[in-house]
Order: structure tokens, then sequence, then C-alpha cells
């Protein structure tokens, strides 16, 4: 029982066009940025919805400047298969990141389109206006207002030259108190699918164009600090001393080792380090250091993190260190459904391909989605794993294979309760 | 036989006014600093010169501005023991970093004139005008000229505000030309002999006042670099990682072990540490830090050296990191002579102390003066091992030891010739 073939034409091809394209759009010519709610957001907004339109759906710019595209099913007002990712970016960014999963989802709907196909649900194809955060130090704020859980105190942030989020929307022509009118009920959708870059080096160590989300991996980050004694470096003896960067590094070797032995995909890291005062022949009396612990399983990752909490202190103790250990930052897992990671992966199978599956350890637009729908990923390979930096590249024939599989999972797509 | 009793009053209290006031000379009022050439430099050299004089000493400015105090021997022009320290400071120094030397010599020669007591040799105290090399970034200025090494390209280091060192000579009243006559002559100088604090926690450790100073440890510092990959700290696998900041974590907890086990001496220290890009969320790519090693014989440093380097090359090695590793300062290790250092622990004795003997991890003036005659310290110990900071601080009973164990010394000093 072979699933219906797919696309009728060259998809990555057409796919990379568009990536130029809507990279083009920056707020600087050599350094692609395009952030929520500027001149650039406004031009990839009209751009994303034309293509929209040329692919035969409806498509208006919602309340928080999200772009929506609807493909009616084979009657008006179904309920709908989303696909979507982010249209923004990070400063000096890579042009695929949020864009690949935009505009193959576009090209999948223009290629039914063009055959005139219609299926027993709608399509829709949401393009997030702010995944990032970048503008106001605020993540998923697109997907959060879709979900219905954007929370309305994010309205007076401020951006870099104080201008707020309410500003910010009312000068781009939006209305601030119509951002509920963009929240979508739970009975509108049949699931949430996004096409996302992987932005890590697993695909490409393995040879494989695509790979299946299982989670997208919770977060931990603690802020940490060790104090000791600054000293002379050459009158204080080492049986005497309390020097926090010996203290740290132990502490982030203990952190590598434990995460690099577990078994079920922990990875920690501390990317952050500050050590006072900082000069070469002074023992450093105080460091801070960040701690980044993210698992495939919020239990996982609690015990996790308890562990290494437990080992610093430790450390700490031993060394007679004063140890201040803060959490900055805490995102629970968010779980691909099952019964969409099992059509992801009939489909990937289907294209010829191993149907991989692995963790997402950047978080994505379905950790708000899933407020209102199932959601489940699909990576694309990218090179070297390389991300939010202008080096972002997918090779045009993965691109293919991801818009393939993406177009076979839409035509062979069962609702849960048909299943 | 017992030495010749000494001091005939109270040395450690005339010490302290002294400390005060001239610790009262300083750039700013809250925060001590008194750099080379500055009008701080002119007011505390007058003031010194004038506790000279009332020492019983003919004194002079030299031609690069170190304070000259002599007093006569038996008859005039006999050979000199040179006692003496440095008059200038870091900045937002303590005020007894350098001082203690030069005042406790000059009140020892205060106690020989109240006493009208003449020896087989002559007395010097000379204040060093710039140990710490802050205004031009090059150290021992004033031994140096001194010792007649003195490297004249220095003239044409400018400090901070682009005036050279030449300019400023000659704007302090001084002829650049000149400084070669300050050089004195080995025949001149039977030893040099340096009381100064501390610096470190030995003493305050062990309960004693004063200890030997067995040899100026010499100082080999490196500057390391680790390159490796940046990465997405949620997306790439602990074992795909090549992560340059737990490398160099490695390498610091690598060379504190070596130099915590090592039983001779040495230390290590890395001060300074930054890890690129430096995020929370971004596997580091880069990392630089400093290396400083010390050692009592430079035999020993360069041995430890050696070994950490091989240590640091293996680690880098093992997790594919790039290193680069330069040597950016090495000092000599310079011994105290055995013959200075037994009368200096007769004396300690004599007054009813421990003679302990202890390697200077920190750099001194004997640098310079071993150029020119025979040294030896004797430290004084300070609370904490603080320094180079306003809490800097000297008991005044244990200046009173300091300054009784140097008039000992003084009066029963036999030169190397009639031992």
């Amino acid at each position: 029982m072979a699933p219906a073939t797919a696309a009728t034409g060259d998809l990555g091809g057409e796919i990379v066009r568009r990536i130029d394209a809507l990279g083009a759009i920056s707020e600087t010519p050599d350094h692609l940025t395009r952030v929520f709610l500027s001149p650039e957001h406004r031009a990839a907004a009209d751009l994303l919805l034309s293509w929209m339109r040329d692919a035969g759906m409806a498509a208006h710019l919602d309340a928080i400047g999200n772009v929506c595209g609807r493909y009616e099913g084979e009657r008006p007002g179904l309920p709908c298969l989303m696909l979507g990712s982010h249209y923004d970016t990070v400063r000096d960014a890579g042009k695929w990141d949020g864009p690949l999963g935009v505009i193959t989802a576009i090209c999948c709907v223009a290629d039914l389109h063009r055959c005139g196909k219609r299926l027993p649900f709608a399509v829709e194809v949401t393009g997030f206006a702010d995944e990032e955060g970048v503008r106001f130090a605020s993540t998923l704020l697109g997907s959060r207002a879709i979900a219905g859980s954007l929370d309305e105190s994010v309205l007076g942030a401020r951006d870099s030259a104080g201008l707020s989020m309410r500003e910010a929307l009312t000068n781009f022509g939006l209305d601030p108190a119509d951002i509920k009118a963009a929240a979508r009920d739970r009975s509108e959708l049949l699931a949430y699918v996004e096409l996302h870059i992987e932005q890590g080096p697993v695909l490409e160590g393995l040879h494989l164009p695509v790979g299946i989300v299982t989670a997208i991996a919770g977060a931990t980050r603690l802020a940490a600090s060790l104090t000791g004694m600054a000293g002379h470096a050459g009158t204080v003896p080492m049986l005497l001393r309390r020097d926090a960067l010996a203290g740290a590094a132990e502490c982030i070797v203990e952190i590598e080792e434990f995460c690099r032995t577990d078994q079920h995909g922990l990875v920690g890291t501390v990317g952050y380090i500050d050590a006072r005062p900082g000069a070469t022949n002074v023992i450093p009396g105080q460091v801070s250091f960040s701690i980044d612990i993210r698992a495939p399983t919020d239990a996982h990752r609690k015990l996790a993190v308890a562990d290494i909490v437990r080992r610093i202190e430790t450390i700490a103790k031993r060394r007679r260190l004063v140890l201040k250990l803060d959490v900055t930052h805490e995102n629970r897992t968010v779980p691909c459904a099952p019964w969409l990671r099992n059509q992801i992966s009939e489909a990937v199978a289907a294209e010829g391909f191993r149907a991989f599956e692995l963790p997402s350890g950047a978080g994505h637009d379905g950790m708000a989605m899933i407020d209102v729908a199932d959601v489940a990923m699909l990576f694309v390979r990218c090179r070297a794993g390389v991300s939010h930096h202008p080096d972002e590249h997918v090779d045009p024939a993965d691109a293919d294979v991801g818009a393939r599989v993406l177009l076979r999972l839409i035509e062979n797509f069962r609702p849960l309760n048909e299943k």
C-alpha cells in the first residue's frame, strides 16, 4: 500500500530561489538581520503573502504580524493541518533558519494547487513574525499569539531604542487590542508540523538529508558564581590558595564528563565565563560562569541538573569557595506526538531514506504551538551543523528531499481520530 | 658571643608614623597612587631626603630620581652596605609595599646616628624611584639605573598621555644624559639588603614576624589559545563537540594539580581567561588564557614549564583543539647570597625568632641589583598576605621586629672577604 506519490517539479530549486529572495530583505545589505515589526518585516511579509496567494491560498497578516495562508480542503471551513516556521532572524544570520520551513510549506501547497488537488482537510501555512526574540528579548511572540498564550505584559517591553512593543505594533499599522483575535482554537487545528534546519551536526554525520524530531528538549540555565581569595601569583603557595578559576575549571570538566557519559541525549554547556580581577599575575578571587543543561525529557533533565548542582557544591566546599547558583531560565520539554512522528517516518521511508529520529536541542515555535495542537518536526541537514551565522547552508538537494517528504506527509495525512 | 644589642627606641612606632606621612602623598586623596616622575614623586623624594638628612646622612636625588642617602663609616669613602627599596606605588596601592624598606633603613641609620656610632663601612639607603613600572610599563627603572643595566631605549617609552620618559625626566628637572652617572661600581658596594613586606600568607600561617628570603623566584609567563568549534549548546551532542572552554578547563585543573603536588615551591596560576563567543547558549569555539609559572630555581622552573606545556599539548591533541602557546615574559631566578642569609639568620635568632627561610614569589629591586652586588632580603609579615591593595597592612610590632633585625644586621655586618 504505497502512499500516493508527490512532487510534480523541482521543489529544491524553487525553494532555494525563494530563500535567496527572502534573504535579500535585510536591515543591512551585508549582514542578514530582519527583526520584528521593522520595515524588513513588512517587506518580507508582503513577499510571503504574494507567494501564498500565487499558491492558491487566501492570505493575510494577523494582529501580531504573522503571515497566514489557507488552502481550503474538499469543502470550505474544514479543520486544518498547519505547517509553518518563523521568518524573523537573529543579527548577522543565515538565511535558512526559519524561512526554509515557511517557504517549503508554501511550495508544497503550490504543488497541490498546480495539480488542482483538494484534501479532506485544509492546509494552512503560518510564517511566525518573531521566534528569535531579538528586538524585545522575548521569544516565540508569533506562535504564542496564535496559541493564545501571549502574556500581554510583554507589550510593555522596550527595544534598544526605547520603543515599546505596543508602540511598535501601532507604528506597523497593527492594533495591540486585536492580538487576542490572532489566537486559534484547538478545534481548528488537526496538527502543527514544522520543517526546520537541524542546526546541529548529527544528520551530516549520519549522511542523512532529513530526520524526525522526537521532542524539543527542555533547558535549564544556571548562573554560577564562585568566590575565593584573590592573591599574588608569586607569593601564595598552592596549598594556601582559594583560586576561584581553578574551582570553576574543575566544575566545567565535571559538567562535561557527567553529560558525556550520559546515554540519553543530555547536553551541558558552559558558554560564558568571567574571572576577576583577570590579571596574568593575580590568582582569581571571583569567577562567574553560565551552565546550560538540556535533555529530551524533563525528568531526565531535572535529575541531571540536581546531580550537577550536587557535584558543584561538593567541589566548592572542598575548595573553600563560596558558591552562588541561580536558575535563570527553565523550559519544559515539548514531546512530538507519536502519531505524527509515525506519519512523517512513513513519508521519509517512502522517499527512500532511513527514518532516523533525534531530539531537537534548540527551541522552536512548537514550544508555543503545543498549547493548541499536537506538534511534530522534520529536520533538514545543514552544513557542519552551523546556524545563526552567515555560513549557515542547506544543500538544494536536501531542501528538495525535505519538500518531498513534507508534501508526501500532507497528501497522506490522517488526523488522529481517523487513525 | 652574642652580637651587639641594637635599637635604642620604639622603631615600630616611628616607622608607622613615617609610613602614614609618605602614604598621604598620592595622586588622588582616596586611592594611594604615586608614579614615576609625577609631582607626588617629587614630594615623596623631598620628604625622604629630609628624613635622611635628619638621620645624619648626606642625601641627594640621582639622575633617575632615586633618593640616595649615605652615612659614612669610621672614615670617609669606605665601601658601603646598601639598604633600600622603592617608593613608587601601583594604582590604588597599599602604603607598605616598598616604603617599609626605605623607611626602616632610614630609621636604623637614625638610630646609629643618635648613638654616634660609626662602623667600619658606610651605610647607604636608596629609595628607588620606580620599581612597579606603572607609568612606562617597564619595571625596576631605579635599581637598573644604579646597576648600570638600564637599556637607554626605554627612554623612548611613552606614558598613557603620550609623554616619553625622556621628556618626563626633563620636565622633572633631570637630564637623561646623566643617567649613566647614577650607575654604581661593584667595588663601592659590599652588599645590597632589602627589607620588604612578604606579600604572601606564609609568615602569617607560621606566626612569624619575619622571614629570610632564599631567592627571588624567576617567572615564565605564557599566553595560551585553544581553538575548537563553536556550536549551538542544544544541538551538538557531547561526543561531536570541540569545546575550547572545556579544554582550557582541563588544562587549568592540570596546571594546578601539577604545581600542587610539587615539593619545591613551584606555583602556577591562570589569572586571565576569555572564552568566545561567550554566550550562555553557544559552545565556546575559542579560549585565551594566561599561565604564570614560578619556582625558586631556574632549572626547576624550566623543567616544570616544559612538563606543563607537554601536558597541555596532550590535552589539546586528544580534544582536537588547535593550541597556540607563546612565552610572553621570562625572568631568571635571583638567588640570595648564602653569606648574607647567614648573617640575617643570626640577627633574627638574636631577636628571639625562628630563622625561617622562604622564596620570594614576587619580583624586587634585587633582581636588578644582583648585577652590581650580592643581594639578600628580609620579609616582614603582612596581614592575610594582601598586597597591591588598600587593605595591605603590617602590624606595628612586626615593623619593629623588622627594624630591630635590620639594625642588628647592620651593626654586626661582616663583608664577604672578612668572613
